[in-house]
């Protein structure tokens, strides 16, 4: 009989909890608010309640999980379990979150950063199944990101790699807020597309500027996306470059890794076409012919769920390799 | 009894042959000329030649050996065995090099190639010996690179990986050799670095000028270096502005990564601490501080063996996993 793994997915407001089988088939999902406020004990129940309530919804006994994967925000150390002090959750500090999770639980628990856990969702179940390496963008109010190569995740050496985000594309260009100048984020989040409307703002002709009162700080990246789509040639602009940057970041990864495919992620992704095309002209354009030609750049296939997903797929991948 | 290895480097002038025991221990190196003009055949029967004669000398018998390791220029499928049509070696069209080296030598043979083999070599016997992961850039006329992850070299899904000269560090920077623009290979190479000395070049007030008879076109790297040791104010200048080029592209990798060494080669690393303090500089500035403390800077530590002994370690690495 097929055994299973549970995702558990800890964000600063749900927590989003998905049992599947080893064959990847999704058995049952939920989600229930953090009360993060009630600090990591409490959470941490709450965690545990809302495994063990959805093991018994479906009659699937605990003895018949292999494991439990969990994903969190903010730096920890993925070997020990160890959650140092996740922005959003008030009162972590250096949580054994695995460790405490199998206490309650009685399984094995795994622990990892939340952008890898989504990444490593899509490689398992989303855009990038079957591939044997993706690179994925997550674009949103910074510029998120995940390796997987030789069919693992790239962790690094001390968990921190795939900071995507803070690939410098332009030496002494904007300051990011990372400390640094000139990173991918600084141009190609939806904070940077922002930043880029608002720089050529006051000499712009743009229905922008009536879409938010005229008031350039409530200017937001759905505001640019549909003034673009509706054929504003300010917006437009805007927001190709913001493309333009990303397709950078994403030719120097296809140089650097000939990853067979990318995948990007975040709420920029319903843009479509529209962000599609000139990410990928950009890499054919700055990348060399035969990896551009060969990575597929895909919009993500997960959605909301790519995280709770991961969280299990990479569970299920650090169990196999303890008892192989 | 110890079993060998062999590691054979094909460069467009020389040959360089070396028998390297399973605990990597070097038997013995030789070299020889290429002769290229003499067309692929000659040269893979130079080639098998050099490897019988060198085992012959050291009572090695070729049943003895465990795999050949063949390193060459250009584009390849290092799977199949298959040489393209590598520059400077005429007539070198489609060689199924590593069959073809089989025949002549009964042992397995596989081929990679040399920027890889280079990379490899460097962490299995030289200044990334006993790191997880390594990242190594090459500084010559143009900017190479290599990558070992999970003690593997990424070679990408085509092969292609690690081409870290093409990272994009401006976006509309200068025009690269591989048509793109803002390559770091266009800031950060040798011929990176005479470019920038040329750019201010009317202005500078430098012994450059005198250094090459008042002829920008004959400057050197090697000019440029010398006159920074020296005390020259517009060569440092120049040479600072290399290091730092490099030092954004090594930063990139130190969040895309997170590897544990950086290793920098060729001959610009004479320079020493007048490359390598600017450099970690530039890391730490613009890197993640996590990653940028834990990743050591160095230089490579087999120089010009780095290729053949590296061809001997990828050998050894392929024979094992087909055998494993």
């Amino acid at each position: 009989m097929s055994k299973y793994i549970v995702g558990v997915d800890l964000g600063g407001t749900n927590v989003k909890t998905a049992i599947v089988t080893e064959e990847k088939k999704v058995v049952a999902k939920e989600s229930r608010p953090t009360d993060a406020a009630a600090g990591p004990a409490a959470v941490m129940d709450l965690m545990a309640a809302a495994v063990k309530e959805l093991a018994k919804q479906n009659n699937i006994a605990m003895s018949d999980v292999l494991a439990v994967g969990l994903g969190a925000p903010g730096p920890m150390n993925w070997q020990t379990g160890i959650v140092y002090s996740p922005p959003n959750l008030p009162g972590w500090n250096n949580v054994p979150l695995a460790d405490e999770m199998r206490k309650r639980l009685g399984v094995p628990c795994f622990i990892d950063n939340d952008a890898n856990v989504a990444c490593y969702g899509e490689y398992w179940m989303g855009a990038g199944q079957g591939a044997e390496s993706i690179v994925v963008f997550t674009l949103g109010t910074g510029v998120g990101g995940g390796i997987v190569v030789f069919n693992q995740l790239l962790r690094g050496i001390d968990g921190t790699a795939a900071e995507l985000g803070h690939l410098t594309v332009q030496r002494e260009g904007r300051l990011c807020g990372c400390g640094a100048k000139g990173c991918l984020e600084a141009y190609a989040s939806v904070t940077g597309m922002v930043r880029t409307a608002r720089e050529g703002w006051d000499a712009a002709e743009t229905a922008l500027k009536e879409m938010c009162g005229d008031d350039n700080e409530k200017l937001t990246g759905k505001m640019i996306y549909q003034a673009a789509a509706s054929g504003d040639a300010y917006a437009k602009h805007v927001f190709d470059e913001t493309a333009i940057w990303l397709g950078l970041g994403a030719a120097s990864m296809v140089n650097a890794l000939n990853p067979e495919r990318i995948i990007l992620c975040g709420g920029m992704i319903n843009a479509g076409d529209m962000l599609f095309d000139t990410v990928r002209k950009t890499v054919r354009e700055n990348a060399f012919e035969v990896p551009a030609k060969r990575c597929e750049i895909l919009p993500a296939g997960l959605g909301e769920d790519a995280g709770v997903l991961g969280c299990a797929g990479c569970a299920l991948a650090r169990y196999q390799e303890e008892n192989a």
